[in-house]
């Protein structure tokens, strides 16, 4: 399912982030041609160190993609555009309504018009989030449940999603979105509590620090960010796959605790469990994770990673970790 | 329940259309401190004829809801704001998709993020649409289908929406949003298409013309302007429906077709049935009525006018029309 991408020209919006940058190298490595767009400027360090990486054939274009009439010149000539590009934080979305509404919606509705009149139109897969639903109805989550969401993220996500229906059924673009979760991997970023919990467990744990933990028992889907590259390239490939959005998700749901657990056996780790602070109780969706069946069917995808071969490989990719032998069966 | 109005100081977004000035004239006779906001510039005609209309009681103030610092100094004192302020055509939020999107979502999101921090914060009453449900699944349409907008104002009305949720979640604020089907009545717009095919059919009766139906039985649930205004009374006032949104409807729907036969028994009428344009019927929603029992039964809103006594009136107040005693039963 992910072959096929020999000579593919490809663009990837948000190329530079953490699982963008993992997309480029694995999309390079099946033989296509990598255009990898990310913001104009001086790039922070983990960005620059991301591109340095970046194997020689993949083409580093600095472009916002609020910037409609560069980006639409970039985007012309492709065969499959991944649409990573994205505002992530929960809180930064609140905090800055407007920033987040320009980049998580309006750049992508301004690319797709500018598309529309093309002879020779590329495909979109696009990155949604499980923050399109809100708090579940029922779990696991399923594509049949009403989105209600708990933030701003969410409903420009989810506005997204629905350009690109509508433009694939009434222009005939062909777009898929993918529902992310928790992705997680080596090349994340440690640092940024806005760039979710996972990262945060992770780089405590690293730098030897007590993992904080609010509340500690909402469980969450965490998928290691090569079965999210292998999904995405499966909607780049699958045609038949347009307009709809689709829930990633992983077999083994495990709460935070348990993620912190099962660090803790990679390394010494003290976990603290912390009342929520009350502007996050109020946008936190409590117990969160999906059904992937829809996808799994239509496409075969199947997360390949359990947490702990996840966190494993995690943890290896840093040069300052050693990480023990397992004592642990993989699940 | 639409009392309590004396002395309350109001504001009308998009208040010199339709049914904004409507509301306005409805207002000042209630008591209340009417502030009226529409676009500035040289008023069209129509505009202008509303505003001549106006009470001298009531504030006219020019203003872009785009403009938000200005818009926001307006916004302070009031005790409710109503915010009908919109691009209403189908047609039109395709051809301008970013336009569409600015007028209709993103001017509100950055009213909303100005009202956050202030002590005293206006109620919101916001003109929704049937059209973020898309086609209907099931008829009449009931608030738990799940969106599926197809057309670019359904995608952002539905953002605001759901915005407007968040905002009363979130921050305490206090909103609500009315999903509004097919206003007509005196000092509607009869010359323009986009705005909707009431008065497009109103306009062609009028003007001795055929009546141009695409297709015809397609049924809407059509609703009289004084009883929208009543819903927007009543939803001003009763506070305790916050966040959520609410269809109008009208316990009678009726296909074109009988629309057309309805003005039939009041004006001499040809009808002409043509097939469906391509660019309409893509986005065309096909049968689509709502049940507005969750409003009745919150606010004990129910439409006063039925189609006949509806147009009626309407006919009644255009100068150029003659119309005949009737020989129907009003149902």
């Amino acid at each position: 399912m992910t072959d096929g991408y020999r000579g593919r020209r490809t663009l990837i919006t948000g190329g530079l982030g953490f699982l963008g940058s993992a997309l480029a190298v694995r999309l390079a490595d099946l033989g296509a041609q990598v255009t990898v767009v990310d913001l104009p400027g001086p790039l922070p360090a983990l960005q620059r160190a991301r591109r340095e990486q970046l194997p020689a054939t993949v083409a580093w274009q600095p472009c916002d993609v609020c910037d409609t009439p560069r980006l639409a010149g970039l985007l012309e000539p492709q065969d499959v555009v991944f649409w990573l590009a994205a505002q992530v934080s929960h809180i930064g979305s609140m905090e800055a309504p407007l920033a987040d509404l320009d980049v998580n919606y309006r750049s992508l509705l301004a690319a797709l018009e500018a598309c529309r009149p093309w002879r020779s139109r590329p495909r979109f897969v696009f990155t949604s989030t499980r923050q399109v639903y809100g708090r579940a109805e029922s779990l696991p989550i399923t594509e049949a449940q009403r989105p209600r969401p708990v933030d701003l993220i969410g409903i420009h996500k989810l506005a997204a999603e629905q350009a690109l229906r509508l433009y694939a059924e009434v222009y005939g673009l062909s777009t898929v979105s993918l529902r992310l979760t928790n992705t997680y991997g080596p090349g994340m970023d440690f640092d940024d509590p806005r760039k979710g919990v996972a990262g945060v467990l992770i780089g405590q744990a690293v730098r030897g620090e007590p993992l904080t933990l609010f509340g500690g028992e909402q469980r969450r889907d965490f998928n290691f960010v090569d079965d999210v590259v292998d999904a995405l390239l499966r909607a780049g490939r699958c045609d038949e796959l347009s307009g709809d959005g689709f829930n990633l998700g992983h077999p083994q749901p495990r709460s935070l605790r348990e993620f912190a657990e099962t660090l803790g056996r990679l390394l010494p780790v003290s976990i603290d469990i912390v009342p929520f602070p009350a502007e996050r109780q109020a946008i936190d969706p409590g117990d969160s994770y999906c059904d992937f069946s829809r996808f799994q069917r239509a496409t075969g995808w199947f997360p390949q990673y359990d947490l702990a071969s996840g966190l494993r490989e995690t943890l290896a990719a840093l040069p300052q970790v050693s990480v023990p032998q397992p004592d642990y069966s993989l699940a």
